[in-house]
């Protein structure tokens, strides 16, 4: 790629840091332009020698700009195709949200596997996924997109999604992964879409980093940088941020673009003064690619050809992108993978389709089941109501190339069962409420996250009918369920759960599949106890058992919510027995081995999801109450008992502190194993190694 | 000072930081014991070497303490009384955030005068006041105790407020002024008191600091640490916090104490191992006094006797509390000012009570007069009805001192005009509801901060009778009043007021007192929409006029509050003209004048504040849409108009990038004017002097 890079024009440079829309390929472009594009001010020479696109739609349309860009191009570098695939090309999987609840990294793996054989039928060589943004505010809409408020699992879960995208070899079947948005974006102030935010770097260090770190130990190519601030400065052109702590702290080294029109907002953001200065000042930051905009290419040239700018700069940038177009293999084969044939062969697929059912299955979180009312058997008369009962899209936000006829409904495969037609036949009441698909993820915040009113009314009505009720929620985020789940008897967490929804909704109530999901971001009582995560902190007034008023709680509310971090039940019975140690002091390089008995109390086999948390007792900063730092999904039999064991390494007890220094320290650490992170047997052991620092990536290794 | 501390012992060194009750010296240890003085630890020898008491019921009791615990002192060091003195000693002021609502420096001045002149007559030195906490989420309960959202309002109001309290010279008639709680405690996460705080540097520094700054600025002797953390480290034994940030940065060379048991809360907060541990960080921290605790004194003398810690470190703080004592005149004087005699002339005298009625009149904040229904005329008849009706205790939390027997209710005063007993016979109704006294303050955080919900019912069901309503609010936070104002023809905020708040509501009715108050505090529309305050940023994609869903909004809310910043209306009718400045750009050292006329279009007389905010375009980091710089409460007769100027001077232009550097830097500049933030005339300047470096407070420069 360095012979490549010599012999390309300053121009022809640039070219390769900007991205447009694929039309300027194939149409006339005076119809064409729309937003941001409209002002791009390129040439038909500077268009061909831009080096992205963002969104294609067809096998045939990626064949097409291919080949007329390759035809103009003077070097034949060959474009390099994105998109937004986030969960699912035509196979919709459950959004992100919904697919953290299964707890499952192998099928995180399998379903953006799936997604990346599907898309590059159509020729995508790179996707925006995932987003590994840690969210604690259920008001943004796209927390749907994301895994939730665990430092741990994003960094699990953005791996595993990372892994499934670009394969064993990237080159031969993979799509780039495009980890999103660097960084901090969860934070978004008021839940507010493109808000602001402020943190420290130490809160930044210490949790909302590891979702990023997670992707990029897993190899991920790409980094897309936030829409937010960061000590006030734009992500896009924060140079501490991308340099200091993307490129060097984290060891990232492959190619970071802009969030769309990036570049250009840090001129209403009001820092960079106009174009040129946005150009240099992202430039500057080393971000590379600026999406879907031609700023690069319009203001950098005379900077860099009167030597204003280091041309190493430019160089750094051109050869990160080339590398990785390179290692996708479109050098050899510019139109890889990218085929009707194929397409038509393995979209929606019955594999692919298995897979979407199993990710729908595990994603699925019961909520109640008082009197154990689900599993329905086959012989009970339904009726069946609500807005979602006839919804056929069940995609969730994020989902372009699905479609929706191709889904189930959850009424016509109820009508194959016991369905009555009103209320006084039935023997239950099945509520399908919740979200519209379109009511949650980018630019769907909202400042009433109750579950609907309308529906809520509706579900009172109903229960006067003396049936119990099943509510399923259809939403995007953690809504308000206190009052449904007063006036409901089962309330079954349906998430956006993509193609194969109808299908896993009417299994779990019907028992064909018992139900293992587990939350991986609180649900509030109300949204007055918004933010509440449950790695909090202790405080100095923490809530006690004594009378006493002073402490930190709430004169109006318990500061409980209403369904905790790792709750979600399940038709089987599992119960813990205690905690064993192989050792109560852990000395330098050595482990702990925490030994549990958990059995499954009932008839029915199932998934219980074990989950290990500790608490660094004294610290050099306040540390959280609990953290998780291992699980395990495991497959229990009708009556079985297993002794689940962990391992607890050094790597385990590091942290922070308020130098941005990580390290370990002696002292005393709690164990927890428990189904919920409200509900645990614990341990204690001590921690007598040398207090010294670690490196980074040592806090969550990929296994 | 420095040749009575080489008398000292290190026990009677460590003595001097220490705090505890009055009750140790006045009766039987064991019987009173309560709280962490259960555990205090301290010899009889010890208790008499302790430096300040907290809290005192009567003169007789102050001179009973003193005289005691000076017979006992070996060196005759005077003890140092404290108390939380916030709204008034016995004549009660409006609470500081409704006094706030006043923008009115001089009156805050007098009431902190007249509460010094009350308080010394007792026997109390320091007041734990003012609470320069800059707040931005009414769900925390003390947000009723600070000035409200604005950096530069609680840099003047905590001066006003200091100034008041420590007089024109403390010796002779001053009390100490203790401004609290250091730093940023007014962000605890999701309004929970005492809850962990996180914030960068920069945001600390642009924002947060400058309420603090305007006390030390007018000569604050003293600062309190707040419980929560800052960087994961806890206030109290911050050193950056302290030391390098409120002791260099700032300039503050006085006392600093901890908050209620501060010190030994920090091993609850998981980083003080034990109080031995929690008494070195502390006093590494240079926090010289612990709030009612003997840890210091317990733990410290060992460690001062053989070295392992400085003497240097001891010797500082204890001369910072004799150079207090001293500046208080307590050495010439031990029993200065109190006084039984004094006491019973001065407190709630007509002096003091007529500041405190000014007070009460100007803090009421008109809301809605919808068609003018107020003020109401003496001959309508009038029905009155709501819980705060017959309630005398309108004096709100940190009130310890208040009587409410001396207070008029609302009920009363209308009995003496023309009260009828059912609505039919009325022509209006007044609806007194709100918040209970009780309802906000310390420990009073709610998640749910709507204005009551069987109290708006009443209203739905009054207004069923087609009378106007008038509603007036009680409370000690911004509520929310959407629901209130659609079913009210008129509202008034009418806070916790004192001693005096039943009759400035009720001439405010009657238009004896023209209603002047401004919010400082933006009240949202829903709690969804917390933290919402007027100061904002632009981001990168602010909601425009183009019909783009993807720009920063909620798709069920808009994005103003239900009433901004700066908002409050008059029974007069003030007429904004147009912006004039003497040039169009602004070189080094030299000043903008901005000039506007404003009329009374009215034949009533009344108060208007005239509001200044600039905005500055382009900076090395993104700046506010708005920020207030200037204002003046202007009193205008009927008819009258009146030219207003103002001078923008070089120092309005600062601010901090993102170094942690304060600047001033060339460029475009939007000055508006106006009744309210959102409710401006604007005109534009350039900045052309030098970009350069400058110190902190010239930011906000007292008159």
């Amino acid at each position: 790629m360095k012979e490549l890079l010599k012999k390309m024009t300053i121009e022809e440079k640039l070219g390769q840091l900007i991205q447009i829309a694929p039309f300027f390929y194939i149409k006339d472009l005076k119809n064409e332009l729309y937003g941001p594009a409209v002002d791009l001010g390129l040439s038909k020479e500077q268009i061909y020698k831009t080096g992205s696109v963002l969104g294609i739609g067809s096998p045939e349309e990626m064949i097409e700009v291919q080949k007329k860009y390759l035809e103009n191009n003077r070097l034949g570098i060959p474009l390099m195709f994105m998109a937004d695939i986030v969960h699912g090309y035509e196979t919709i999987f459950p959004i992100p949200l919904a697919i953290a609840s299964s707890w499952n990294e192998e099928l995180i793996t399998a379903s953006a596997r799936v997604s990346a054989k599907e898309s590059i039928t159509s020729g995508i060589h790179v996707t925006f996924s995932p987003m590994a943004d840690l969210t604690r505010d259920p008001r943004w809409g796209r927390v749907m997109e994301g895994y939730g408020e665990d430092p741990y699992l994003n960094y699990r879960f953005s791996a595993a999604a990372t892994k499934g995208y670009q394969g064993k070899n990237i080159k031969n079947d993979g799509i780039a992964a495009c980890v999103k948005h660097f960084a901090a974006y969860g934070l978004s102030e008021a839940g507010r879409e493109y808000n602001t935010v402020d943190l420290s770097e130490y809160q930044l260090k210490q949790n909302y980093l590891s979702g990023y770190q997670g992707a990029i130990d897993a190899g991920a190519k790409m980094v897309m940088t936030s829409f937010n601030l960061f000590n006030g400065i734009p992500a896009t052109m924060n140079k501490h941020l991308i340099k200091d702590i993307l490129r060097e702290e984290m060891k990232f080294n492959g190619v970071v673009i802009s969030d769309y029109n990036g570049l250009r907002e840090t001129i209403i953001h009001g820092i960079s003064k106009d174009n040129k200065d946005a150009a240099i000042n992202c430039i500057d930051a080393t971000l590379d690619i600026e999406m879907v905009s031609g700023t690069y290419m319009t203001e950098l040239k005379s900077e860099f050809e009167n030597g204003t700018l280091p041309i190493k700069l430019l160089d750094e940038a051109v050869l990160r992108i080339l590398n990785l177009k390179n290692e996708l293999g479109l050098f050899e084969d510019p139109f890889k993978g990218v085929s009707r044939v194929e397409h038509d062969k393995i979209v929606l697929s019955k594999s692919h389709l298995d897979y979407a059912k199993k990710a729908a299955d595990e994603s699925i979180v019961l909520l109640e089941n008082k009197n154990n009312v689900l599993p329905l058997k086959e012989n009970q008369k339904v009726f069946l109501i609500g807005p979602n009962a006839h919804e056929r899209n069940l995609n969730g936000a994020w989902s372009w190339h699905g479609k929706r006829d191709v889904n189930e409904n959850l009424f016509d495969l109820l009508s194959k069962k016991n369905l009555v037609h009103n209320i006084d036949a039935a023997d239950v009441v099945v509520y399908f409420g919740g979200e519209k698909f379109n009511e949650s993820g980018e630019a769907k915040s909202k400042t009433d996250i109750n579950f609907n009113f309308g529906q809520l009314e509706e579900i009172k009505k109903l229960s006067a009918y003396g049936k119990p009720i099943i509510t399923v929620v259809a939403s995007g985020r953690p809504l308000i369920l206190t009052d449904v789940a007063k006036h409901s008897d089962a309330v079954i967490q349906a998430w956006f759960l993509g193609t194969k929804a109808a299908e896993s909704i009417s299994d779990v109530i019907y028992g064909n599949v018992n139900p293992s999901g587990k939350l991986t971001m609180t649900f509030p009582r109300s949204i007055g106890q918004v933010p509440i995560y449950y790695n909090a902190l202790n405080t100095g007034r923490p809530k006690n058992n004594y009378d006493n008023e002073y402490t930190s709680v709430y004169i109006d509310s318990p500061n409980t919510p209403l369904y905790p971090f790792g709750y979600g039940l399940s038709y089987s019975k599992f119960v813990y027995g205690e905690i064993k140690l192989n050792k109560e002091v852990m000395r330098e390089n050595e482990k702990i081995v925490v030994e549990i008995n958990v059995s499954n109390d009932s008839s029915r086999a199932g998934f219980e999801t074990i989950q290990l948390y500790i608490r660094d007792i004294f610290a050099k900063v306040s540390r959280p109450l609990k953290e998780l730092k291992k699980y395990q999904k495991v497959w229990f039999e009708a009556n079985e008992t297993k002794t689940i064991s962990f391992e607890i390494t050094e790597s385990d007890l590091v942290y922070y502190d308020s130098n941005l220094k990580q390290r370990i320290d002696e002292g005393d650490f709690i164990v927890y194993v428990g189904p919920s992170s409200d509900n645990v047997k614990e341990n204690i052991f001590k921690y007598s190694g040398r207090t010294k620092e670690i490196w980074l990536s040592l806090i969550h290794k990929l296994v």
